[in-house]
């Protein structure tokens, strides 16, 4: 099952948030927090989506909400500009040793990446197969045309292998997709 | 004083957030919505962000947020991507008659719209004078020429009228503001 940005269950019903699940995500934070350091792109994770149903105001400045309920996406995750460039993106991990299941990602997620690249702008996801440990850049032009009609219910590692770009860890940054980005992307300006 | 995203303090100290106080969101939230359904642009409101500290998992799809804080936020309210530009805004309403108190944004928006502009992208400030019933649309250029040093505390009126665009209220789209920045890009390209 799927629990919003990569919290870990806890037997006794409570979620840990100090204790984060997608290592994924922070190696992403890091990375993208280093290119806005070193103004190279200006990429952020959204705020996950909620609704609040209920907040207390105790003072000027402490407002806590009381009551709030997760919302389904309606976007990707991460989304920014790097060199004029509209980028967005998503991130997903997978246990699976062998394929990444289609159901870790909303379908309106998948038609806004589409409708994103439909307007000129750069989109793809990254895909890490955790018990491997290797992490995945795929553009949603590849994506789209594997996926095609709907009837796929997963993309095979050797797509990715095939088709995608490896992402080395480093130490800064520390996972650079954009160094991928601009390769393709220089591809299509030839 | 303020509230994150419109909201009105009651006095018995609980927000009611079914009766909001900024139409100017809901206004550009039916635009961008408009946008996307013609398949015009691809823009969104960022959720508010926020800090969460429990949550409770009832059931398999019943997840409840108990507490959570406010956070400030780190970039503008609006991005995402029209004719192949990055674009990025932040919508603001004042009571003020005679001018825009910069105390309604935070420095680091500011910082980030800067960011965008040098970026490539194209960032502005939609204000509402409230009280006038007047709408408009403010190049970040601009505001950047008129804040200069930081010294300045607000932006008059007069300053919008000038150098800014009214935007008026229609039908559909509501608040058409990117027949203004298609005008002024093209501007830019001659």
């Amino acid at each position: 099952m799927n629990y919003p940005n990569g919290l870990h269950k806890k037997s006794n019903n409570v979620v840990n948030y100090g204790n984060r699940g997608m290592v994924l995500e922070d190696d992403l934070n890091v990375t993208n927090e280093y290119y806005r350091e070193n103004d190279i792109a200006v990429i952020y994770k959204k705020p996950t989506p909620i609704t609040i149903h209920k907040v207390n105001y105790k003072s000027r400045d402490n407002a806590f909400i009381e009551k709030a309920s997760f919302k389904i996406p309606s976007t990707t995750d991460y989304n920014g500009i790097y060199k004029g460039k509209y980028i967005d993106f998503d991130a997903k991990e997978t246990r699976s040793k062998t394929s990444f299941p289609l159901a870790n990602i909303h379908k309106h997620q998948l038609k806004h990446l589409d409708s994103i690249v439909r307007h000129g702008g750069i989109g793809f996801l990254i895909v890490r197969f955790v018990t491997l440990n290797k992490t995945f850049l795929l553009m949603w032009e590849d994506i789209k045309q594997f996926i095609k009609d709907g009837s796929r219910k997963s993309i095979p590692l050797s797509y990715f292998e095939e088709r995608g770009k490896i992402l080395e860890l480093s130490l800064r940054p520390r996972l650079d997709y954009l160094k991928y980005i601009e390769v393709m992307y220089e591809k299509c300006e030839k």
